[in-house]
């Protein structure tokens, strides 16, 4: 018996630290895979196709949307991402656990397709260390920062409709309590119907 | 800002092994607290009142029900078990977690009344496997053992009514289980809205 994978979600305001979470998370849990996004937007230096994200021309993408190929899919600043359905679904089925790094609309979409995932909300201590975090990256211009941080408020209040809210003060702190989630999530008791019928079973057979 | 404290509740058959999860819980976490029930049975060998129970008699149980000094009570093979509400209430106020260790009618009462609590179910990996925990146990007759057994497939069954399902194979795994599930609680979103609305409101504070 199998139990099937958990999708989780991961979202959070530009500079919470998702990206550095989830390359932790995956490091640590070999059952672990990370779901690459397609996206309309340019690589960033360093950023590889197929390795960070599905780098797709404005078309392609309208054509996986057509196709109904995309679990969910957003247009963010300007640039579409979305999430390719097969590849997650193939993994859950085969028992693996799968994360999402998405933003607030992506996830909404997924929860009501798939209210047993886990959605998980970072948050920065304060948005002063946000601020803080997104100027030190050096990839976004001064407009863009206060675009971001304008936006953060709303996302923040987000967070209601996930199920799990982490701050993300220490990496390593996030990083143990999103694998203790993870664990709980395996012991909870609506995907344990089956195993709780098995030990009741041995009795009838047994009897 | 002090989060209120969990409460947390463990059931399981009789021999599924709560006492000795619950004992290296408590060794780990000094902010988890044990709820001592009242009860009417006799004191086993080595148990000590006010530490493993708090033992009266039939009169003084009928007069704590009356009093409505028992978040839950229940008559169980002819003994009742009952857990004070006072002591349990200054804990979680003072953000300490508690722990308690009931059957399922008692942990049903709890459930109604504190929908907020975390309630655990410890299974054991087999019915038979749990035979033989309550046969080397000594303490049971071979008609309390059979009695035990043929109720265990009912209890086992009330497993759905809980947030979680524990197997407990090795001590040790259920016990870091049940860990993350702690941690895990401590980020549910439900319990930090006030955490949330803190990050916010830097932001109204200083623009």
């Amino acid at each position: 018996m199998t139990q099937q994978g958990i999708l989780i979600v991961l979202s959070g305001p530009s500079g919470a630290g998702k990206g550095t979470i989830c390359k932790e998370l995956l490091r640590s849990y070999p059952n672990l895979h990370y779901s690459v996004s397609a996206t309309t937007r340019a690589a960033r230096a360093g950023e590889v196709h197929g390795t960070n994200y599905l780098f797709v021309s404005q078309e392609e993408f309208q054509e996986m949307i057509a196709k109904d190929d995309l679990l969910e899919w957003a247009n963010v600043y300007g640039n579409c991402y979305g999430t390719p359905r097969q590849y997650v679904m193939e993994l859950l089925n085969d028992g693996k656990d799968v994360i999402l790094e998405i933003d607030t609309q992506g996830a909404m979409q997924i929860k009501d397709k798939f209210p047993e995932g886990v959605f998980i909300y970072i948050i920065p201590p304060s948005l002063n260390e946000l601020a803080n975090r997104i100027y030190k990256r050096g990839t976004d211009s001064l407009e863009s920062i206060k675009t971001r941080l304008s936006c953060a408020t709303f996302e923040i209040d987000c967070a209601q409709h996930y199920n799990y809210v982490v701050v993300n003060d220490l990496v390593e702190e996030a990083v143990r309590k999103i694998s203790a989630i993870i664990t709980a999530e395996k012991c909870n008791a609506k995907r344990n119907t089956l195993l709780v019928n098995d030990v009741c079973c041995c009795k009838t057979a047994e009897s």
